[in-house]
């Protein structure tokens, strides 16, 4: 395939490095490179760098530097919420309840638990747009729920979920319930998608846990970050030496930690002018997606991720789609990642109501830092004729399997 | 304290970065910032680096390319090895045989799956040289024994063990119980510490399960990789997108990944020439070392990691002439870095049968690819006046707590 001016639109599934990110990591991959656990100044140098990179977060999410643990990434995040809450609390309720369209990362930890470990989950419904409705959440407990796992925002169409609504309405089911604050049901949410985009109080979201993690703010894959509220300890996941609080052993990765510290506070520091700027692409993308026939969109029309553009294109394959928009420089998705190479319709599409074919014709444009207004114009402008020549294929031709 | 320039004699705690295994990262910190699940040409120029990655790995150990699942380090391995397979595994048989001096990467696991989850562990001795005798391994098998974890090389005092002779012992053991090869007792070996010296070819060790990271072979933090024989499934630890065959889901490092290959190639490549160039040194620190009056080395004299000198001055807390010694410029540990900024005695030391006395005046120095003969002899004119010193003050001032 030849190589063509590359114009990336997958940002949903992980992000460039910004440059001042990969700055402030470079001493940590150079000369500071000491093991924050040593005595001697090169340790006691790695341990101040992660000590103020965990201050840097706290005060981004208003909670203390001891409610984080660093992890290798969100998927590690999420299953230490998941898994690590049920294994230490199970006694307490062994009822999970999380949405149809949670990352797997939640679904399947989630899946393991009622498979493996005694656990029952019950998946809330969205509705045609993706959204989660706090009163079904509400609707969901019983006094055996342990955990509300509800992600900030949708990978896949974007659509931003009330978490601040569910974390109110779940404080005043506890309160209706002569429940402490502190008691159970402990609500989680994974954050990974919004935290370029969204405000990160924990204490405005009212949730126990949130996840972050590195890779889709221009920081540094690798590294995620579990806040876990003082009170709540996670059954850890992996043992050994007891760095972060005994809750998340092994040597801890300065170099990448300090990055996601530097990622989130730009991604924070930055992100109403990005959104606006981003919002304005986002709507002239989805407009013009949606002037060619038999489209539409996916996800909330304003409920959305600024960067993200989700549409079905009726009748086509998204793969050959994505292939064809690859050779002409376009770095798109049929939906997340982390499962595209499955060819298998989207779990999150299918959540929404859709039929098969949109599931299998959806498209993902998720927009960053580099693109321009002329990116879209030129995506607009090459993606019809594709579309055009696609539908004239014949199904046969369209099964992506010869692509493989 | 006043900075000095640093000689750093603590290579066992963690590594620099190899400036070639940098320059093998960088691409990936830059252009080239894919997500291998994703099915464009950037997805997919990062999943040719990471099956390009994989088959180097896999060509250092003589396994297939199949048989090794990258995690986030040397922890996370250690514990998928031990707790996947006995969670996968454990009605074959709930015991576990391993040994004293393991690293706390292996001891915590295993007392984790001895205090919640059904197992039963026994831990075989070392001799005052903390070699383990493979003797005493097949005397601790029964019928029961699932799994056997024995480290390629100790991590405080350098000592090699006989991993081939267990390896083989095992394998004689299940023929004289008529027992296939592939089954248990499954046979696992940390060999962090042993990558960058000894050959880590798992058919000559005899190994179903190894353990390697990067930050210990001048390769980048926050990955590792666990080597797992054909026909063996340990149960994951984190669940999610699918990668690495199921085992081990989250979006894949891949900076770190190609970092930890080119490191391992480097290192194996130059060991043969770099440990004759550190055995000199060695043992011309460690002869000058044991000048010092009431000292003795710790571990093996031959059979001992190239770069390790660990002995025991008495009368003396090692911690106080760590930080004597980071005043003058060196950097230095008193064991394990994961455990020394605890102040606890050494498990190891206390493992050999050294008395408390021998295990608080216990210090490691462990050479790299930077240090000189002018290092050594600096380190062996500086020290003795140290020791004299320290030996002159009374026990209260040496309670390192004053220092904590």
């Amino acid at each position: 395939m030849p190589e063509s001016p590359e114009i990336y639109l997958d940002h949903a599934a992980t992000a460039p490095l910004d440059p001042r990110v990969k700055a402030a990591m470079l001493p940590y991959l150079e000369g500071d490179f000491g093991n924050p656990s040593s005595l001697h100044i090169t340790g006691r140098r790695a341990k101040q760098a992660l000590d103020d990179a965990r201050d840097d977060i706290a005060k981004i999410l208003h909670c203390r530097a001891s409610e984080l643990i660093f992890t290798s990434g969100g998927t590690e995040a999420d299953n230490l919420a998941i898994l690590g809450i049920y294994r230490a609390y199970k006694e307490k309720g062994n009822r999970i309840v999380t949405t149809t369209i949670e990352h797997h990362a939640v679904l399947n930890p989630v899946e393991h638990l009622v498979k493996k470990e005694g656990a029952e989950a019950l998946f809330v419904k969205v509705d045609r747009d993706g959204l989660v409705d706090p009163a079904n959440i509400i609707a969901a407990l019983t006094d055996k729920t342990l955990l509300v796992s509800v992600m900030y925002a949708n990978n896949e169409i974007g659509t931003i979920e009330p978490i601040a609504a569910i974390g109110q309405a779940i404080a005043a089911w506890k309160k209706a319930n002569n429940r402490k604050p502190s008691e159970a049901p402990y609500f989680h949410t994974d954050a990974c998608q919004a935290a370029g985009a969204l405000s990160l109080d924990v204490n405005e979201l009212g949730c126990d846990l949130l996840t972050l993690n590195g890779s889709k703010i221009y920081g540094p894959k690798g590294v995620g970050v579990l806040y876990v509220r003082t009170g709540l300890r996670p059954e850890p996941l992996i043992y050994g030496g007891g760095q972060e609080w005994g809750l998340r052993s092994g040597t801890e990765n300065i170099a990448a930690i300090v990055g996601l510290a530097k990622a989130l506070a730009l991604s924070q520091a930055e992100r109403e002018t990005e959104n606006a700027r981003l919002v304005a692409l986002r709507d002239k993308l989805i407009a013009g997606l949606l002037q060619i026939p038999k489209t539409r969109l996916n996800g909330h029309p304003t409920k959305r991720l600024p960067n993200n553009a989700n549409v079905s294109i009726m009748d086509i394959e998204g793969e050959a789609m994505l292939l064809y928009l690859d050779e002409a420089g376009f770095r798109a998705s049929t939906g997340s990642a982390c499962t595209s190479a499955s060819l298998d319709p989207s779990h999150v599409i299918a959540a929404i109501g859709l039929p098969y074919e949109a599931a299998h014709g959806s498209m993902r444009f998720t927009l960053g830092h580099a693109t321009t207004e002329a990116d879209v114009e030129k995506l607009l402008k090459t993606l019809p004729p594709i579309v055009e020549k696609l539908r004239q294929l014949s199904p046969v031709r369209l099964n992506m399997k010869h692509y493989a």
